[in-house]
């Protein structure tokens, strides 16, 4: 029957099917499910199915599940929850112990690395024996789905190092902690940035890592699984950015929501197309004369739209890997040098077309002379904005997409027909 | 003294202080540390730093550091090298097992399982009793760094299934192994795309996954750390496409690096630009009346570039993450709808401002109908183009950006001009 059927499923695989279902139907598979499945399906979840589901469950039944779950994904469920019935669940969770876990990382901020520890893990103090070590660690060992390392503290929980299993297995039982532990070990600030912590553990080639708190206790463990969502959320939103979507929506999300992310956009773009309407409506009096200068608008102001993007991008991921060197004035003489390379092909042939298409060679000079500049400015501000918002403390992929487009058209027009003005002598 | 204190440093420390020097120091460095060191810094230098050192070595000592590498970053490296010279350091490795993995590796497409897996895992045979198993898993693991699974094949090399430690360890010496293991486990195809094995890893949270040929023979496994890897580097080769830039730069690189990348797509953007600029030629008739039309032909190419980016955006991330459900002809009609939604607002605003700022509300409503058309089209074509290319089996990355922002540049300013044209009666 059913039940045997989906038993046999990856809990990752059931909560794909589930996320399709109705409410009542999931509610009904996920009661059917023994609880320890049940609870794993739970956490893999899409977050507005979770909330119907849970919706549709006891405070006692919600805690069955939360006791199987690892104290990380039982506090993130928890998180989810209305204020008023957290407390409803937490007293019918049983294991003191995992409670007290859970309502320790329930006061650490989402988006930090005591966001996203666990608190299973390994630990052994400094001054016990090997014998005292490995009875506890087999104690300790069961409620940690893999061991990966062993820590080792101090009596006032500090982190001192780390234990390798193979020394553990050839030392004399009677030799103290103390005297083989590795002192060098590579961990984490429990306020730490996720994309910080991933940064680390994909350097290091880490499959878990230790968080220490402020005085450097072994505050929990953050295993490379989780890191391993935060890359790739972290990749969707910065390209969500990028395309001009305010929030993390997908394609099966609803008119309403996607409007909702994709409007502020839109709107910003329109106000800089009225912007660039109003500052054309200003160079009127070249319209009868120099009509060809007004079809080569959105040109212009593609290219610096174009420019301006790819220039913050390469800037936004430089700061993302950290491989951004030199200083900003550097970096703004470099794109400078590059804008003026770029600029000068792309003016020859526009150049070329434009003055076989009107005829007029002054005019088409103008065009692209303008061109040229329109392109180091938008290379400036494009290569500039980025890093500006980050030595802000700014998420410096807010510059890219949309945000630049639109500075970019404006400033584009108003450089665009000022310069054409000028050369033609109007 | 500098030896000495390098010597302390994680190797992947050593390479990013490496990838700042010269060739002169940094081969000097190479020689200065010891072999086991050197060789984990070379895989993790950029690709021309590496390249240029290793033009200092002789084939002898590449050799000995190729035979420190597990067998994917030796077959990486060697990969790398001239054909010419491949021969001469394979000859100079020792370890004979080692050769002969490393050349099977370099047959596999680096684009694929094989070009990502490593030789190096512990396997048993289902025939084995558990000593049989314990003696050569032992072994085995001496080449392993992390264990992580014990896989099972049968005579004919063919996966079975894994074994758990555990059960190992709590059963007599003398059961065979064939009744012991876990039948089920998670593998991929060697011709798999590296995407592909991403997001299985990442779904069943997977710390390795062993590769199987075409018949079903175990020939390699893949672990996390290469996968971390491979979504970082995905991610921004998506990041980079959709801002137009066509190869893999950094901030750092050469201006005439730089330009490689980016000219292509300004060159694009500028053909589009002349298109636009054409066809806004053929409506010069109505530019002593409606010069307003022209002033908007910048707004309306960047709300067609805005949608445009916006829906392939929504569209390619939900072909990555395989969370795109339903039929072509659904997505477009729920893209119409929600373009129709957005565009009557924007236009409204647009109405507005046209309206007060010519005073001529005609003007205004043939300008505020043709965005509705535009964007409403721009959607369309957003939300067509990357599902068309992925059934044509063609990265769908590439429909975003320049390529979506240049052809809605042309059919907006086209679709505008005709619509304003029909609805002014000219
Ligand atoms: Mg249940
Ligand atoms: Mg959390
Ligand atoms: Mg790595
Ligand atoms: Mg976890
Ligand atoms: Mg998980
Ligand atoms: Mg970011
Ligand atoms: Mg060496
Ligand atoms: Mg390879
Ligand atoms: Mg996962
Ligand atoms: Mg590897
Ligand atoms: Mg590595
Ligand atoms: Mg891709
Ligand atoms: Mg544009």
């Amino acid at each position: 029957d059913l039940q045997e059927s989906m038993q046999e499923y990856h809990y990752a695989d059931i909560a794909e099917i589930t996320n399709e279902l109705d409410t009542e139907q999931a509610t009904y598979l996920i009661k059917l499910l023994d609880s320890e499945k049940t609870s794993d399906v739970l956490t893999e979840l899409d977050e507005d199915v979770r909330e119907a589901i849970l919706n549709q469950l006891t405070p006692k039944e919600i805690a069955e599940e939360i006791a199987e779950l690892d104290s990380d994904d039982a506090a993130d469920i928890l998180g989810e929850l209305p204020a008023d019935q957290v407390q409803g669940v937490i007293s019918n969770i049983e294991d003191k112990e995992h409670v007290k876990d859970i309502v320790e990382l329930l006061r650490y901020d989402e988006d930090s690395a005591g966001g996203l520890m666990a608190k299973e893990l390994v630990k052994v103090n400094e001054n016990w024996t090997v014998l005292t070590c490995v009875k506890e660690m087999r104690e300790q060992a069961k409620n940690v789905t893999r061991v990966h390392s062993i820590y080792v503290v101090d009596d006032e929980e500090i982190l001192k190092g780390r234990l390798s299993l193979k020394d553990l297995l050839t030392t004399s039982t009677r030799t103290d902690i103390k005297d083989v532990y590795i002192p060098k070990v590579d961990y984490v600030r429990v306020n730490e940035k996720p994309e910080e912590v991933a940064k680390i553990m994909s350097k290091y080639d880490l499959e878990a890592i230790p968080v220490v708190d402020e005085i450097g206790r072994l505050v929990g463990r953050i295993t490379i699984d989780d890191i391993v969502d935060v890359i790739r959320e972290e990749a969707d939103k910065d390209y969500q950015m990028a395309a001009g979507i305010s929030q993390d929506v997908e394609a099966d999300d609803s008119i309403w929501e996607l409007t909702r992310a994709r409007l502020p956009w839109l709107i910003l773009g329109l106000i800089g197309g009225l912007g660039a309407a109003a500052i054309m409506g200003g160079f009127e009096e070249m319209i009868t004369k120099h009509a060809v200068l007004f079809y080569f608008s959105p040109l212009i102001a593609a290219m610096a739209g174009n420019v301006g993007v790819q220039s913050s991008a390469i800037v936004v991921q430089g700061l993302a890997n950290d491989d951004l060197k030199g200083s900003i004035s550097d970096r703004l003489w470099k794109e400078m040098l590059l804008a003026l390379f770029n600029g000068l092909i792309l003016a020859v042939i526009l150049l070329l077309f434009t003055w076989f298409w009107k005829g007029s060679f002054e005019t088409a000079l103008a065009i692209s002379i303008s061109l040229v500049v329109v392109i180091i400015v938008a290379g400036l501000v494009g290569t500039f904005t980025p890093l500006f918002l980050d030595r802000r403390g700014i998420d410096p992929a807010i510059a890219t997409g949309p945000f630049i487009t639109t500075s970019n058209d404006i400033f584009g027009i108003l450089i665009y027909f000022t310069i054409a003005r000028w050369i033609l002598g109007i």
